[in-house]
């Protein structure tokens, strides 16, 4: 067999430049929008836990890093908090930026702002656009943040992208960022199908792949298959494939509370409850509380 | 980082036609011969391990399967062996090529015949340059076998081969081939920098990958970084990357008897050595000989 | 040299998807923009002669069938027509989603449809957002037709999008469509640098390539060099390649005939004027009159 | 369509290395082998222009400078001279090599040095196999220079590489070098499908393509369709394409002039006739004669 078929890392039509473009093919964008589910499908559970938290410490205006089509700010929109949403991927944007159009008359949508935004050059992104800005939460959910891959075999990037989400905070801000729970895929070879986020109707089979370097993981390759049997035209675009860097609990701990000088309040949830109550969590969500001064 | 760049299964200039010619740049094939040494460098254990099972058994007429640059191939001419060379690669072909020019005055390299032939064809390549041409041993020798990768993850294509092997052996014939210890490179991450097989007077350093697909190991990327201080030229090229399949010894034993039908008479070295006398091999050579009947 | 390189006929970055994605890359559609200047920078001769010929034949609806950023449709949302604009490339509907959010509160852009669309299936696109649809005129310029290569050497492509402007048109309604005076680029070798459409204020170098297949212009590529000197970051990424079909003037006049079955009335136009007013156009703008019945 | 089927310069499997390695895929130089018939079909006209100039400047040593499968080297060989042979396509040297041992009782054989080497570093390749060497004649036929394309747009590789031909001829030695008539192919649009050289025996079509830069031809790419009817293996691989850089006779000509410090003997010849003898030539040959001083 050719050695480029088993380590072609991505979708036909999705072009070679990394976490900034993973959704550029239209078409995988489209699939992807069937595989997360409608905007106001989100689950209870993750909206209790976000919208909870965002009140609970008064925080208003929150930045979005990771927009995708726009559903979780949506969602915040619709709580009444000011919002400001960016994303790297113009495919993504579109479908954002059309949602926005649609509610062009609901007033609590006339303040959202989209832009596009890399996190690599986050605070001078948000100043171009919104000179001065700041804000009181920064949101980068989704298992967004582990598209950022390791090109250096140092993680040096994903460290310049984290303390760039801590300047962007007021003291006492917060940031919610998760990760899948890769140390269980690295052991079992397998994702779960389902998420905590989407309320996907469609079955589900996900191919593993984990690329080992040195005997440290560095890359996890997870191909979709969606089988969306009522919707004929989606029907052969219906696989591709995401690559992600698999982060281990505990080293992506360190790597975030040195982003805030280990000053930062850390707290660990497992599919938004306390870290015991779940066995084999999906998803591990940290919250920092930036320091007040 | 591009995820394009973690997955490059290749040195640049290597074409993408996997395992026929990983060997095509050609600058590769003269860093790798640096690599293996000079041809009258073969290591004494070697050998002895194989000239004297051959004499042993009789054979005369072998087949080697994988000559790359014909290094084994000469040591078996000298010893009086009648020898049919195939390779996929021919910028190893033509190493063989010239130094069989080079001995053209020694009768016993006036029979040395040397074809390109793929294992995936091996009987019909066979054919079309030696009708009816059947052998007393087959060597598919110094981890050669493990470059044929397995497009549809299932091994049929090495399992093909592999009674390709078996089909031109005569009753009673030997095949000789082997593997890494991909078994420990899975577990510890880390392949050893020298071998068996060669004396390569450089230093060496190799970068090793393992691509997990499913939770099966499915490919092994080796980056060589081989240090030819004393040779400016060299010193850029010293860099280059081969992609195994990466056999675990269980597994590859059942496949190697099915071949045979489970007819075989089937011996198992740890570096030409009795299994139990190596505590952490380098390689496993597998013999089958093949039932009289 | 390799051929690779004297062939390679995209920027870096852009996917390789044909005509529907040459703007894929966000950095060339930033540059392309700075190309062609604010969008109140339309020149006046452009904006004469389009909206008054729609006027002189009462056209209200308006395809705007290669929208872009949408500067064209701004400028006919302006004039107070209904315009629904379409592209097939979503970096560019990007910019356009965009500005017309920013004139949200103006009531002429209220009803401004913006969708994805290709020429190709141009007509079931439409149906999909706006059932029943048709036009009192379509709009394809600013060289974009040309965009569409000829994959089959037949023009199949070309004609069939042809003919899916004239389905979508009203009887009595108007096909505004245009191209360069490839022509004059084949036998001069060099393309010039300033635009009817647009008001560039850089200085722009474009090296002209022709690919003649059999005889027969069969491509144009254009590399773009952009003196955005006050620019420093767009500095880099100034140089970009766009590739074009070349039409001839009487060729691509059958062509649209026929796209017509020869019914239409056909006029043309050299840079905006009458035919024989103009000595060496840049531009040939064809208008093409629906019959009646 | 996409733009890069139109553009892409290779056959399937071809690496990008240029001229170098045109011929690195198996199945197109064996195809390549069928095209141009066996070694025993040289036309008879080339025969006897080569050897009896050869003859008549009293020449014993010769170069050939791109030797492919060998089949100019062994006409030489035959014929007495003694032949050093060279070229930069291993692939295309396996065969030269095979053939060379299929000789191996023939005494003439015994001396013909086949190696690896670059135009681009060909008195140093010859000075590593060959120390001292210099030439009587250098031959460079059957199109091979214009393989050679031209990275930088102003001919500087070609230009050293005629450098290096006359660097490795001895005072009052032969420079044999041709090219296709490039100026009829650019004004027609077409390629004869015969060659003066080959003895073909099956109907070729060729389908040819000029790119013109900035008004000069740059490059000239060669479909061969070859129908091998009898032969079924090869059917499917009977389509490739090679790329010319396309020499016009006059510019040609002074390029090669300066190569000498313009104080060559300069002899042109049209299809190995007197220039006016042949009304439009399928190839120019030139043969240079270095000064004496």
């Amino acid at each position: 067999m050719s050695a480029d078929k088993v380590f072609h890392s991505r979708s036909q039509g999705i072009p070679s430049e990394g976490v900034k473009d993973q959704y550029a093919d239209g078409k995988a964008a489209r699939v992807w929008k069937k595989y997360i589910g409608d905007s106001n499908q989100r689950t209870q559970n993750y909206k209790n836990f976000l919208t909870g938290l965002l009140k609970k410490h008064n925080c208003v205006k929150v930045l979005d890093a990771a927009c995708g089509t726009g559903i979780d700010s949506m969602m915040l929109v619709d709580e009444g908090f000011k919002v400001v949403s960016v994303d790297a991927s113009d495919k993504m944007l579109k479908h954002a930026l059309k949602a926005r159009w649609e509610k062009r008359k609901d007033h609590k949508y006339d303040e959202w702002i989209i832009e596009e935004a890399s996190w690599e050059t986050l605070p001078e992104d948000i100043q171009s656009f919104l000179p001065g800005a700041t804000f009181d939460a920064v949101i980068c959910l989704g298992n967004s943040f582990a598209h950022l891959l390791d090109e250096f075999e140092d993680q040096r990037t994903q460290k310049m992208c984290l303390r760039n989400f801590a300047k962007v905070l007021k003291p006492g801000g917060l940031l919610f960022i998760d990760h899948r729970n890769y140390d269980a895929m690295i052991n079992s070879g397998a994702t779960p199908g389902h998420s905590i986020y989407y309320n996907c109707s469609y079955p589900v089979d996900i191919k593993t792949s984990v690329l080992v370097v040195r005997g440290k993981p560095e890359l996890v390759a997870l191909d979709y298959l969606i089988h969306t049997n009522e919707d004929a035209e989606l029907n052969e675009q219906s696989m591709f494939r995401l690559c992600y860097y698999p982060h281990e609990l505990d080293k992506f701990t360190s790597m975030l509370d040195e982003a805030f000088d280990n000053k930062a309040e850390h707290s660990i949830y497992a599919d938004f409850k306390a870290l015991d109550q779940v066995e084999n969590p999906a998803y591990y969500i940290h919250v920092m509380r930036k320091p007040l001064n």
